[in-house]
Order: structure tokens, then C-alpha cells, then sequence
């Protein structure tokens, strides 16, 4: 738990005086006040999470971490559970949809086992720091020991401290797990204090008879444990994985290394919350890159008070999303930097008329 | 007339076959099925305007188009005339918005006087083309002759054909024209049927009572001219501006030679608005980048029946919106071409069982 804590200690509130500053930097471009809209407010966002007056976003690094679900042997997903470790090996290929899209945004993914259910072989760029081979199932009992939840937060925390030693100035999470819907739901519920049906989604696209199982084994799982809402820790244990554990880490590492952390849709969004009934100040260092299409995303994006960057019906995780939405993060931090002012670029300002 | 007549006739409907033969491509690809959502929208809609199976969208360009207003002698925008000219030394410098954004994305942008009220210094890079010294003022009298819609409609034309010959695998469509929200909202009005209340916003930055003259400047400008809304040259000679017909030609150019159009905000949007007068196939070939925060906008693309990209509160113009837009769309052809299948990757596919 050391390593939890010194990242929690590390974590402070934004620099609000270099954010004002930001405003005024950003009223004397050439441009009408505020016309750039979000991508001003995310300008300063990274200038107030950084501390840097002209932060350049260059190295871009995407965190997919992969694990089992011991709740798949309750039918609630539509794929059978060996395709984790199927698109590990996919990822590390570079076919998958994070692998282009990062590509895209110029970002590198670092891919993690962190708890798939068979031995994975050692390939360049594969991160072996697996906690167990999948959690149990959660509609019998916890999903993990609570020393197995610190355990994963701690292998995310590890993980991100050494990927940062290579250059880290954004980080985005991604996720690969079949049945991490369910278990994203179930906390999602436990912690929001929405209902299961609220929350819970289709995942990768079940039918009405197996969203209707998939709400009764979330429902189980939770009488079952009876988490607790207010300790992310415990919610973590008995109804996450160590994928969202994981992630959980990797937030409060970058928040204590004051880098930006785009999160990804609903799985990722899943463990910004346990990160942030741990750390409430996580909430000011997160950007939410998208909605997901997964159902109760919108909701949990409400809890943390998030306004997702995209709303393009996606819901493929990996970090996916995230990869998207560091582009523009970059574009906006550009902005700042690469523009012209009024005086500079011999533009005349606002006319200061009546009526205008 | 004979070019805008030419092109007309070269703009078909999409390639439906080919697309339908994209979504079973997609559909075989490493992800649950339609999990990238809008992603594969554009990944078909972009197969189905080029009729190429692996589109590549390397040749991005802006078209920056400029040029003033008569109608700013009444007092409607928050900055003087002289800005327009300003701007587009601006651009040149590369200060502006829209250059940091289209380097971003890997566009180039192709700056254009069609009208700016006074004589530009050549510069590299600058295309003059000027139809006339800006607009007269629409609400005395027509914004333009018949004479010079056309020509301001076959100019567009002529400068994409131009930049045509360079590369180009889509196109983003920009503008510069202080007083152009003024006579966008007038076209939106008359083409939607729409109030002009409803359609008016307040452009680079007007406050209440300037709002309040400029709604009614846009009435007075419709009383005065009686466009007829089924006509699209007859609105944009009437109320409309030269920058704006040069869009126009951009859009039926680029249509007519299957290039993907990627329109900005309110300005771009009341250029797509009489280009779709004109052929209502080229609606099939226009994707929104963006929800511009200008009033109107969503009104606007709703008539369009088209769904942005981005709700990112941008009213910048100038192309920005379409410089992010791009590169989102850009994503979406890669994922067609460099993801791999589940055969190729060795990753099951869905189960076939009851209930999923």
C-alpha cells in the first residue's frame, strides 16, 4: 500500500494561477475571444496539470492492459474468453484497432498482462506483471483478495514509472479483457449509486436474453460482496479486475507525476472512478476523450463531471478512443504555442463600439 | 455558367455496392461487430465517394477563401473590415488558427482573395482571384450581381482544378470575410425557412444590441432582395458573398471529381447549402466536421440531414473545424487498411450460442 499512498501525498490541485495566465495569452491570438472553445479549455488544462507555461505533448503513450474475468463462466459476453489472450498477441502484432489508431495520433502502446488467464510467450513489448491468472468468478464471491487489489494498483503504479523514465507527456488508458463490461458495470453501479440496468451495457454485443443474464449476474455479484461505495478499494476487490486495477494506477501515477491522463471509454472510466474515490483532485488531471455507446458510460461521465472530447458511437476500449482524443489534446496545446497575436501578426483587435 | 454546368453533371451517386462490400470487410476485422462506430461509417461513406476499396487520404488540402462584406457599413461585427485583408497576411505567415490546426493534421491550406476589399501584396501562396473590392451592401440592394455568383462559383471551381493537379484526396473548405456570419445566417434563412432569429448568432462577439441590429440588418437585407429560396444563385447573389460562392465551387468541383468535402462551420455550411440547391447529390459527399457554436449551425445541418463530427463550441471558422475533422476521417480509412482480420490474427470469433 506504500506505493499508493506516496502517489496519493504526490497528487495536488492544478495550478490555477498559470491557468489565468493561459486565458490571457489565449485572448491575445489572433482569433475572436474564446473562439477556439474546448480546445482553449483544454489548453489551459494542460498548462494548469503541468506547471509548464508551453507544454509540448510529444511523447503520447497509451496503456493497454489485459486480464480474465472469472464471470465469464456466467455466459455474459459474446466472445469466448480465450480471445484475450488472442488479441494480446494481436496488439503486439500491431493489427488491432489501437495499434492504428495510436499510430495515428503518433503514440506509442505499451501492452501489459496483468492478469490473462494462460501463459502468455515473451515477445518484444509485452509487459509481463500478471497478478493471477484471471479473478474468480464475482457472482460467488469477491473477484480478488484484497491484497491482490493493492497489488494491481501497485503493478500499475510500476508500470507507469517505468514506461515515464522513457519520456512520457500524455498518457491515455485502453483495456482488453472479455468480461470487463461486467465487471466495469458493477462498479459503476456500486459507486454511482445507479441502478445495474442503468448501467449496464451490451459489451461487445449481446442479445436482449443475454443483457437480461448479464444484469441478473451483476445484481448477484454485488448482494454477493456487498462492496462498499465509498472504499474504492474494496468496491476494486470484490467486483473488479486487474486491468481496472491497473489503469487505477497508471491514473495516480501520472496525476503524481503531473501528466495528463485521457481515459478511454467504459472500462477505463470504471477505474478513473475507483481512482477517484481514492483521490478525489484525479478528476481536474482526466480528460475524457469519448462517450462510449456502452450504456451507462454518459452516466459515469456525469458522476466525475467529464464532458467527453468525441460522441462517435464507439465502444471497442483498447484505449481506442483515447488515441483519438490525444490528438486533439495536442492540437490544443499547439494553439498556445504556434499562433500568432494581434500585435505580432499586425491584426487590429475588437473595435470597442456601443452595440459591438 | 458552362463550368458549373459541367460539373453538375460529372456528381453521381456513391459507389452503394462497393460500400456494402466495406461493411462486410469491416465486419471481418478484430473487433466486435460495428464497435468502431462512426469510424466505419466514414471508413464506407469515403470507399463509396472515391470508389477505391483502400482509399488513402494522403493529399489533405484547406481551402482558406476570403473576401469582404458591404454589409459591415451597418455596423454588424464586432472587428473592423480591415481585418479580412489583415487575416490573410496572417495565414500567409502561417499565425493563424487554421495553419496551426491543418499542420496538425498534415493538410496544407491553399489561402484565396475572391473578394477582399483591397489590393493584396502578391505573396507565395496567396491565390488572387478576385471577383470584385468585397460585396455592396445587401441591405440597401443585391450583395452581387448575377454575373458575379457565377463567377464567383466558377472561380472555386477553377482553383480546386488547379490544386487538383498537385494531389488531392480530400478537401477541407475555410473562410475569411469579416461580416460573413451576417451573410451566412441571411442564406440559412431563406434556404431553411428557418426565422432569422433563429438562425443568427453572434458571430465574432457582438453583444445583445449589436445581436438585435444584426437580426434585423438580415431582415431588412430579405425584404429588400427577395431571394428565392429554391434558388440557390439567386440567394447567394442576393445575400450572399464571393468567399461563399467560392465554396460553392469548391464543393461541386471536388464532387464532381469524387473527392470526399469536409465542411467547417456556419460560413461553409451556407456554401453547402446552395451547392445542395443546386445537385442535392452532393450532400452525399459533404461530411460536418463540426457543430460550430454560431447559432444556426445545428439548424443548418439538420437540413443537410448531416450528423458533425465534433461538439467541441468552435466558431472560429477560417477551416479549423475541418483541419480536426480530417484527420478523423483519415483514421478511419487506416482502419480499413491496416487492421487485421480475425483469420489473419488467429482471434475467434463471436460465439454463436443462445442468448449472445
Amino acid at each position: 500500500m506504500d506505493k499508493i499512498n506516496a502517489a496519493i501525498k504526490k497528487i495536488t490541485a492544478l495550478d490555477y494561477k498559470l491557468m489565468a495566465l493561459t486565458q490571457e495569452r489565449l485572448d491575445n491570438l489572433t482569433k475572436p475571444l474564446g473562439s477556439l472553445g474546448r480546445l482553449e479549455e483544454l489548453a489551459k488544462q494542460i498548462c494548469g496539470i503541468t506547471g509548464k507555461e508551453n507544454p509540448v505533448l510529444k511523447n503520447k503513450v497509451i496503456f493497454t492492459l489485459a486480464a480474465d474475468h472469472g464471470v465469464t463462466a456466467e455466459g455474459v459476453s459474446a466472445y469466448p474468453k480465450e480471445v484475450t489472450a488472442q488479441m494480446v498477441y494481436n496488439f503486439l502484432a500491431g493489427g488491432a484497432g489501437i495499434n492504428v489508431l495510436a499510430k495515428h495520433a503518433g503514440a506509442r502502446v505499451v501492452v501489459v498482462d496483468i492478469g490473462v488467464a494462460s501463459d502468455l510467450k515473451a515477445r518484444p513489448g509485452l509487459v509481463i506483471k500478471k497478478i493471477n491468472y484471471g479473478t474468480k468468478n464475482m457472482a460467488l464471491g469477491p473477484a480478488m483478495s484484497k491484497e491482490e487489489a493493492i497489488a494491481s494498483i501497485e503493478t500499475g503504479i510500476e508500470v507507469f514509472e517505468a514506461e515515464y523514465t522513457k519520456g512520457i507527456d500524455i498518457v491515455g488508458t485502453g483495456d482488453m479483457g472479455i468480461g470487463n463490461t461486467t465487471a466495469s458495470a458493477a462498479i459503476a453501479s456500486v459507486i454511482t449509486g445507479k441502478t445495474v440496468e442503468e448501467i449496464t451495457g451490451r459489451g461487445t454485443g449481446i442479445n436482449d436474453a443475454g443483457l437480461s443474464k448479464k444484469i441478473n449476474v451483476i445484481k448477484k455479484a454485488i448482494k454477493t460482496n456487498a462492496p462498499q461505495p465509498k472504499d474504492g478499494l474494496d468496491v476494486l476487490a470484490k467486483v473488479g479486475g486487474f486491468e481496472i486495477g491497473g489503469l487505477v494506477g497508471i491514473i495516480l501515477a501520472a496525476c503524481a507525476r503531473k501528466i495528463p491522463v485521457v481515459i478511454d471509454g467504459f472500462i477505463s472510466t470504471a477505474a478513473a472512478l475507483i481512482a477517484h474515490s481514492l483521490k478525489p483532485e484525479v478528476k481536474e488531471y482526466i480528460i475524457a476523450a469519448h462517450c462510449s455507446k456502452e450504456k451507462g458510460h454518459r452516466l459515469m461521465l456525469a458522476y466525475l463531471e467529464l464532458k467527453p472530447l468525441l460522441d462517435l458511437d464507439m465502444r471497442l476500449g483498447e484505449g481506442t478512443g483515447a488515441a483519438l482524443g490525444m490528438s486533439i489534446i495536442e492540437a490544443s496545446t499547439k494553439i498556445l504555442t504556434e499562433m500568432a497575436t494581434f500585435q505580432n501578426a499586425g491584426v487590429s483587435d475588437r473595435m470597442d463600439k456601443e452595440n459591438l
